[in-house]
């Protein structure tokens, strides 16, 4: 539970709030790459953190991610011409570099030099992993460009999606660090589920559905043990690592099964991206795997064409099947892991009020990764930030058996972090 | 005309507010028992007086009625599975009885005692004439449950129905109060309605426009009584019973039709739960009445299809047609007598803005119930309230030939309650 | 670049507001002729100003604007009878006359002299060139109906629409004064126009894209020229018209094309009318003139059916079409002159934020105009107000060549009024 002043420092992102301050500090997954595919294509709109952005390629490959609006008279640079190196404004024609630079201004006169004095917004980006990423903060304290394992890997061994979601991003990420939901919401799903079916740890997570949960900050945010009963002498660990400021990576059900994680990104207060990617560090991803991620199984969702909206979603009450659910095919009556976390994170509302939350033993992690949140957005101005260098990602979630006598952190120290072109640890 | 502040205290009715604190006292029409047919069946949304709530009917037939948002997270209920005699949350698979107690939380330690410490909103509720009811206040006050004449029949000698209504419940209340529009919205209705024609009612009603109304305070409310000139010794009265705080009869044509009456309950402050009734106290419905209804005509509406939304509503303006009323088919070019009333209601906005206003003496039971409805609500914190009482139910309203000099209540004495098994007064 | 609180005295005109009490001093396109066809057809909602109101024709054919909303108990109006020299609301039966006069009250006893007392909101109206205007100022400030030239003319001769906005009206007419930006979000536009095409004028306005403006006050509103440079001696000038409040006259391309203009009127703060009209002050509009004006083309623009609402709209990204775009068929992507500008325009948000523009010198034309509506603002309450008389409307915009040493508005001064019957002047 919150107080209320606390919930609002932890949800607002916009420019100026204190947890945006905080999220400008990092690198942010802003979109595809594929959404702005070669040089002078169409321009897309990305809005981050409140802030109303326009992407585009230019003709040199450069990306540029600049103030939507023109500073002109603000007409949106949707609508803008996308050649000859820079971004045309549709209305007046003044036209714009990667850098914000005002590189034209052709309704003035030609001595004019008032376009030396526009500086249209704009942030730095990188591509890595098939993912554009901006910084958003004061340049002097641009941090290292993450390295999270799947960025490092060859195109054929990863899967990158996104998802709109009708929520606040702390209300979607809570439900990426609190492993316990696990047991509920995606109970049916786990044995037909090829990604998990027949392991060893399925069923010692079915054997004890009451895990005990310990959580140990890292240098880079939290790991979150959830430990369940085996026999007299061992537990078994579910492992997850939570990045700051908002990477949750899920541990494994095998070595035989790709990897996956989310990023958890505000659109604006109301709204988030869930990012999501699977990927093998050790092979590339089969056609029926890949065949499955594009249909939005797993932890990937089904979009309205066109759009990355789902197809279930809230209008819709997440097209609910009261049969599936009667007869235990789904646990909520909706169909998919991810639309079973987002319909109940986007039924507590846009932005959950915990003021009213009545939390348990469970809810140890979401406690601590606010708190952790909370305490770094004090130091956001300047301070050295948890989750900011490149030894903060790579970092890997597992799942192992310990003998009950070992601390989980030193048990499983070796399997949690990556060792490149290594196999990872899982039962 | 009201004061600003009069008007905010008629319509106001979260918890609280002095409307909702009198409205508290009472039993609610919640949903109809239809809406959770049978036990374990899934969970059905209801809000009431700004309350969002979760209904459900246990293994063992009992009817729950709690806060739709889970203790713990605030998850919502509707994705909850019920079984097993409670309602299990889907995220993390705590479960409430109908009473509101967490009789199980699977994601807290065995030994953990916290689920005692857990309480959830819950609302007594009784089923009674196919409609599930509900009592919001303190139990200490809780009244007798409603007896309506058609809550005391035989299935098959009732019809109830529901529809969603796009106004505050005051503005919904007031059409069913003022009995004084039906010479106009309805008026060219009158005539190809079987519930109508060929009564010597009509001919009446017809004949003088301008109805004089007397009002005066029931015991359960207001006696309406609207007088017509028949010839020079006689009256035609139209008696409308108001019984505290929601409910309308409306007077009857002719004994051999089902009499009608509404109920009108707060969703929240801008929609109403519209609730209507037919029965007929000496007999059964027959099928062409029942088909009728079914049908949405009459006083009931026709739905769009898997809603209790009408299928005549603001956003295709009540498919007005424009031809009908030109040829007088309609008064207002919209067809069904409910629609008439809903799509004039509407017309107004949300919440009527009644200082501005111009009444006449026609709504003279409008000022009547206002006031009536405000005084109560000053001794709504513990006050004896009209309405609460089986007594204040157990009446009719009714129309009957009066010489000049009777006054209404006294001639009509006999015919404005209701004497089980007997015919009603009606001309 | 504005104040926040100048912006916001610019855009604000429900009644009471600054600019709201100025735009009232004015007559105001209300709706088309054609919307209420003939006596006693259906009456039809208009929103001016924020205020809602209803047009309907009489028995008599006497137009009535009065108060959408009924004085008894505010319903809807649109639901009204109109018949027998009057509108009849539906549900209780009081009737307006055209005047706002309540002369029936069906529901009151025949003595009662209530109705006496009841005054419905009710504007004058008069129609002229199959549009109704109306008045909603003091009575005693009533100024002289407008006699813009297309209105003077015989309807053959004209053809005149409308189109929702979803923007402010000051916005809009900024569109229209700003003659700059036609040489960017048009520039593809011109060649296959048959409006534009082959005539001097265009070659002129593409070989210098770069004009100059000079704005002078005129007795009605602006004088705004755009020259271009044409040899060493002489310019090319486009002439503007602005007549205030809110008409903006196109310069014309060559004498064979009929003559172009726009009325910009609020319906609320973020929503207005644009009104388009072209005519020919010396000949009929031909057959294609007049069907591709039908189908939206030129100025005007496609609905969605049965909807003054454009086809291409911000729900649907104006149609955009990126291939168009691409291949220089269209300079924004979107098709047509009307929609090039409304897209663009909409793009700022329903209120542009004029805090954040940066303006250049081919702005000179919308800062001078917002400094003449806000000077006259400070007059409004009964001053003598520009564009309040005939005389300032009829006047013409023009295209002419005139030497460089000559001032554009001696040079034109033929040019720029209205001489009944004779050619205008463009190349």
């Amino acid at each position: 539970m919150l107080t209320r002043e606390q919930n609002e420092r932890l949800v607002r992102t916009n420019k100026g709030t204190e947890m945006g301050t905080l999220l400008r500090r990092y690198w942010i997954p802003a979109l595809l790459a594929e959404e702005i595919p070669e040089p002078d294509c169409p321009p897309v709109r990305v809005q981050l953190l409140g802030e109303k952005l326009i992407a585009f390629r230019d003709t040199q490959g450069r990306i540029g991610l600049i103030d939507e609006f023109c500073s002109h008279r603000t007409a949106s640079l949707f609508f803008g011409r996308n050649e000859e190196c820079g971004l045309r404004c549709a209305y007046h024609g003044w036209k714009y570099d990667v850098d914000g630079n005002c590189v034209d201004m052709p309704s003035e006169p030609p001595e004019s030099r008032f376009r030396e004095k526009i500086k249209q917004t704009a942030y730095p980006c990188v591509e890595r992993g098939g993912v554009i990423w901006t910084y958003m903060g004061p340049p002097e304290l641009e941090p290292e460009v993450p390295e999270l394992e799947w960025m490092t890997l060859r195109p054929e061994q990863r899967f990158v999606s996104k998802r709109l979601q009708e929520t606040n991003f702390m209300q979607a990420m809570e439900g990426g660090i609190d492993s316990s939901h696990v047991s509920f919401a995606h109970r049916f799903n786990m044995d037909d589920d090829p990604m998990h079916a027949g392991t060893a740890g399925l069923a010692y997570l079915k054997a004890d559905t009451r895990p005990k949960f310990e959580v140990i900050e890292s240098d880079g945010g939290l790991l979150i043990g959830a430990r369940r009963n085996v026999d007299d002498e061992r537990y078994y660990w579910r492992i997850t690592q939570w990045i700051m400021p908002w990477y949750t990576i899920i541990p494994p059900f095998g070595t035989h099964n790709p990897l996956g994680g989310h990023a958890w990104v505000p659109i604006d207060d109301e709204t988030c991206w869930a990012w999501s990617w699977n990927y093998h560090p050790t092979r590339d991803l089969r056609d029926d795997e890949l065949e499955s991620m594009r249909r939005g199984e797993g932890i990937h969702a089904k979009y309205i064409p066109g759009t990355y909206r789902t197809l279930a979603n809230k209008d819709n009450d997440y097209l609910i099947d009261r049969v599936a659910q009667r007869e235990k095919r789904t646990f909520s009556g909706v169909e998919g892991i991810a639309a079973q976390d987002f319909s109940l994170q986007e039924s507590m509302g846009p932005i959950v009020d915990r003021t009213k939350e009545r939390l348990g033993t469970s809810d140890a992690a979401i406690i601590l990764a606010r708190r952790r949140l909370l305490a770094a957005a004090e130091e956001a101005a300047d301070g050295e930030l948890p989750g900011t260098r490149t030894e903060h990602h790579r970092v890997r979630s597992a799942s192992v058996l310990l003998p009950k006598s070992v601390p989980f952190n030193e048990g499983a120290r070796d399997a949690l972090v990556v060792r490149p072109g290594e196999e990872f640890v899982s039962i």
